[in-house]
């Protein structure tokens, strides 16, 4: 078992902390005790708000040396119970250690502390014409949060997940060690891939305290374009074929009528060409002006051809931002329709999106539970919500079990993953060891235990061991 | 200890494989002792031709009770050993797994057994219009094997390594068991990167069975620009400023006159404008010939600033086929020119690819051995070579010693890693060792205990345990 935090411990974190970046007992707000999604709750023992990585590693010495769990928090806007300290101990805030290091021109790198906000990263990039490709809804989400949970977004379709844009990562291990992964290179072949085993793991087997990305020329012009259908199974068949017979989009969205619905009520106003019941919110970007309204065409042309209703060009910036507003306040507008919800990040083969989102509706109907949906639906990544509304709290919870049960069944059985983008953490572990079965769970296991043994990084996540 | 193979274990193999496709003694060709680089001979005990992935599964289960060694073999290409089975024991030899398996249109991905040479992969898809990106040099590899060494090539720099190419895998553990990892899916979250695990990892942790890759549409038009400059200084710096300051190129390719030397002797051809020094050979490509003509007409105008002293356009099918054939058989000449060489494949920041190359020349003049090198200098990853001539043997293999530590102290120096493409093997485990350091080097070997505890999974190659 763990150590519980003493005076003694906490005398030792104002040590390395500070006294005024050390938190406990009721100096410890409840923001701190949950994520975005709000459905765990567990305050840790003590909370430290770390300024550099000596401390990341001083602070993994000493709770190894003491056996105490340790989870990183950064902006908290995860959606899994991932930062949550379910087992109590020591709750590391990384969102302190903000500063963005080196912009380098040459190997077209910028590297970071885990704390800087995707925002921040966006503006300091567009500056000097540069770019950065993943871009996941949550703007406020720090980038130690989204390489730790693998963040894919609207652009994954054409830029790949965060994944493919780290080149390197400072990490400190269980006990407090420092080593560096990958470099400012962009191959490589050199051994066992160690960085990837950072990526996506939920500070589980290491904590993330210096990353070195990728960047990219930037591609100046972009257009969008709000394509209505007369339902969802056209609008998702079209947008698979789209994708196979020209270029590759930046994004395509999937909007229904209901999100519109929530999101006009959330924000007070609605989209242009709102009375459609399903849409798909298209993107091209490019270097050539030229070049992209030609790609823009002939997008066109093949929705037409694809069964669209209309095709309305997004272009003036007034235009895009609403409709874009609009879009990026789903989750919100979703979350403030009910006291409760949770939700499923569920990514399947494109293929088969229109069969999934048809199963979603019976499920909905037969367990009377409303679920609204959104999705990128040209990966295969689909938001699909689970509302308490007004129900009892112990008759949604029943509910939500089952419903999970039958959504992740039928999206293993058509070959689909637990988490797209938003990770495994706490909340879906159970429905990951089935997906993947005892003998991958096994090494996964193992994985963990290699590399933290004593089990003190972020435990009760991803796998129990 | 490993089991020696008998003639019961031939007798159960031939169960498994039949006659025909189980060779041991006199019957293995000397081919099978080692691969392209031929500095490493060691003759499996038996060698067995596998159909599909039952035989491989079964083998495992064989192997792994009797405890008797495996390495797998593609076609043999690689550079440093990691086909050939130094422990003796069993090859495998899946060249005979060589069916693609589905071309699924909606997904956008190709299902392949791991036998498929790259250039049948490359046929097939632009039959349909789609395109695969990685692009390694030999086209004569399988899918297989640029998987295990997550092989880069000449598009890297724009399209990424076959580790982002690669969606799923089957994968035959080392106790015969079958997993599969990943999927038909563009995103996952969905806990520890088993899939990562399997890329470039030289069947060390299994044995990939079938292989889902990922296709894009194809990128229709492409044009070469072939750019001389005074020095390799100027060429290298010039690289990066282009792919700053414009759209990515498809290719980066430093090409200098002792490579077009060696290649001329050995096509008997000559590549257009080859009187210069240093050159740039860039490529860039896309859907639109308008725009692609811009974008050269941009690259061309940039390399004059930086300092080119001309741009020819390799707008012919002609002058294409020429410039990249010369270009492409550069290692097959070199290797030509001398009676034994190795090799470098090193990957650095491409900031300090100058530099670099630089300490090139100086070694190769201080240890008195020809050093030959071409690279993608786009993605800073250079292949060196040390070539015996007529010095004697013994003294030609400490001069390398002395080369190798120099070269990858340089580079380990300079942020670089021990392989940028070809990977490890059994030829550059101790550099991989001094470039990772004890820390990184024991989280290795337990991910290879974890996966291979008996250590039957092509022993000795990437670290030993």
């Amino acid at each position: 078992m763990y150590k519980k935090i003493t005076d003694k411990d906490v005398k030792a974190l104002k040590e390395i902390f500070g006294d005024n970046n050390t938190y406990v007992g009721d100096e410890i707000a409840e923001e701190y005790a949950k994520d975005e999604i709000g459905l765990i709750v567990a305050y840790p023992e003590v909370r430290v708000v770390a300024k550099n990585k000596e401390q990341v590693s001083k602070v993994m010495k000493y709770a190894h040396k003491e056996n105490i769990p340790v989870t990183v928090r950064g902006a908290g806007t995860g959606l899994v119970g991932g930062a949550v300290p379910v087992l109590g101990g020591i709750l590391l805030d990384l969102s302190g250690m903000d500063k963005i290091l080196e912009l380098d021109h040459t190997n077209m790198t910028l590297k970071v502390q885990p704390g800087v906000l995707m925002l921040d990263i966006y503006e300091e990039v567009l500056k000097h014409d540069l770019f950065y490709g993943p871009d996941p809804g949550e703007k406020t989400a720090t980038i130690g949060g989204t390489i730790s949970t693998n963040a894919g977004g609207m652009r994954a379709i054409k830029y790949g997940t965060t994944r493919e844009w780290v080149r390197g990562l400072e990490v400190v291990l269980a006990n407090g060690e420092v080593i560096n992964v990958g470099g400012k290179v962009v191959k490589n072949s050199s051994g066992y891939p160690l960085k990837e085993l950072f990526i996506g793991t939920e500070g589980t087997l290491g904590i993330i305290v210096e990353a070195t990305l990728k960047l990219t020329s930037l591609p100046k012009y972009s257009t969008s374009l709000l394509v209505p259908f007369k339902n969802t199974a056209t609008a998702v068949k079209a947008a698979a074929q789209l994708i196979e017979k020209h270029v590759t989009p930046t994004a395509v969205e999937y909007v229904n009528q209901p999100s519109l619905k929530y999101s006009k009520e959330f924000l007070g106003k609605h989209m242009p060409h709102d009375i459609y019941d399903a849409y798909l919110l298209l993107s091209y970007d490019g270097t050539s002006k030229d070049a992209l309204r030609k790609d823009i065409d002939r997008a066109s042309e093949l929705c037409m051809e694809l069964g669209a209703i209309d095709v309305y060009l997004i272009d003036t910036d007034e235009r895009n931002s609403s409709v874009w507003t609009i879009r990026g306040a789903f989750l919100e507008a979703i979350k403030a329709s009910t006291p409760l919800m949770d939700e499923l990040d569920v990514v399947v083969p494109r293929a088969v999106i229109p069969e999934y989102l048809e199963y979603t509706e019976e499920v909905s109907k037969k367990l009377g539970i409303r679920m609204p949906y959104f999705g990128h639906v040209g990966d295969g990544n689909l938001h699909i919500y689970f509302c308490k509304d007004d129900m009892d709290l112990k008759v949604f919870e029943e509910k939500l079990d089952e419903a999970f049960d039958l959504m992740y069944s039928k999206a293993f059985s058509l070959g689909g993953l637990t988490s797209g983008e938003h990770a495994v953490g706490y909340l879906k572990k159970e429905y990951l060891a089935t997906q993947i079965g005892s003998t991958q769970l096994e090494l996964m296991k193992g994985i963990k235990r290699l590399f933290d043994p004593k089990n003190i990084l972020n435990p009760s996540k991803i796998v129990d061991i």
